[in-house]
């Protein structure tokens, strides 16, 4: 099998190790880099090592950051009674661009996936209860999302917290943005038509 | 607008100038490299930077390689009647993959484009008119994309060389396999139609 030269097929190597990258997207990319002036190709390297080197974790909420604690603990204009608890930081950041949320997070760095054998152990689930007993929030929000994997991680938090007696909320399904109902899941129109609100709908976000 | 910690927003704007990578994938390769191992991450930062610092250009046929003359080009038992020309590393690749070529071949670094600005002094015209003037072949095969810039650029080719008396040939054009008529579209078929032949099929490749 004809091959290119081998800094090429080992550049394609690792690069096809990324997330949903084949050969033929591990080749565009190798060759787009190839193209590049040296000075490009080095700034890419250095991003990838320096990312690693120069991350901490917050200790308070798990967040990935350069100084511990991370902006958000250490904010003294966020909500200290209000902890929303979330799988990843892209969650995070996606609440944060809503501006609609004051409070604190918990990163849990992942789901519960019996399939992908995720147990409690591998989150940061006795992170989240050494903290909470320390500081106790009034409301822990679980902003996880509606998947299997999320509703089992709901699930197991929400049992797991409710002696703590804080209050425990999940943010509310129904019919996002822009659907039509003639197009709508049955799942979700069941969840639309269980959470049914008087009009107007009340904002009864973060009161 | 609330960000990723600076290392991370960095790393993403790197991997985000690769080809078709947007922020939401640059995002996700982001956090696949942060949650490697560092060891995992130096790997990929210097396959990007040797890939570049140990990559010549094979002074006959403008490929990739880590020898001058490549290893196709010094390889004995090609034949050195035929000159392939191609647009790329890759679409060479293809081809030998085919196993059905055995001659040389020449990389043309793309594809003549009006809307890109791409001009036959951006490609290795030159190189290609200064090789056959030394050591004419029997045949040129343009092996070029069926698309708009590749027709351009056939045509300007086999313009370019009819004054040498080489003869001048390109890729059949035609139904690909599993394709069905019903669904084939009009250019496609008209090709099929008027490049047609008499059954069986004569094996014309190489003779």
């Amino acid at each position: 099998m004809p091959k290119f030269p081998e800094p090429i097929e080992r550049l394609m190597a690792e690069l096809g190790r990324l997330p949903g990258v084949g050969p033929k997207t591990a080749e565009r990319y190798a060759f787009t880099l190839l193209k590049r002036t040296p000075n490009e190709r080095d700034r890419l390297a250095k991003a990838i090592v320096e990312a690693g080197n120069t991350l901490l974790t917050c200790s308070t909420c798990r967040n990935w950051t350069v100084s511990d604690p991370c902006p958000i603990c250490s904010d003294p204009h966020r909500n200290r009674q209000t902890v929303c608890v979330v799988a990843s930081e892209p969650d995070l950041l996606a609440i944060e661009h809503t501006g609609e949320y004051h409070g604190l997070y918990h990163i849990l760095g992942g789901t519960l996936s019996a399939a992908d054998g995720v147990s409690p152990n591998d989150l940061t689930v006795n992170d989240l209860l050494a903290r909470i007993r320390k500081d106790p929030p009034r409301e822990i929000i679980l902003a996880i999302d509606h998947t299997v994997e999320g509703e089992t991680t709901i699930l197991y938090l929400a049992r797991l917290l409710l002696p703590t007696g804080i209050r425990i909320t999940r943010l509310a399904r129904g019919l996002p943005i822009g659907s039509e109902i003639g197009y709508a899941d049955e799942i979700t129109l069941t969840d639309a038509l269980r959470g049914r609100r008087e009009t107007p709908t009340p904002n009864t976000a973060e009161k």
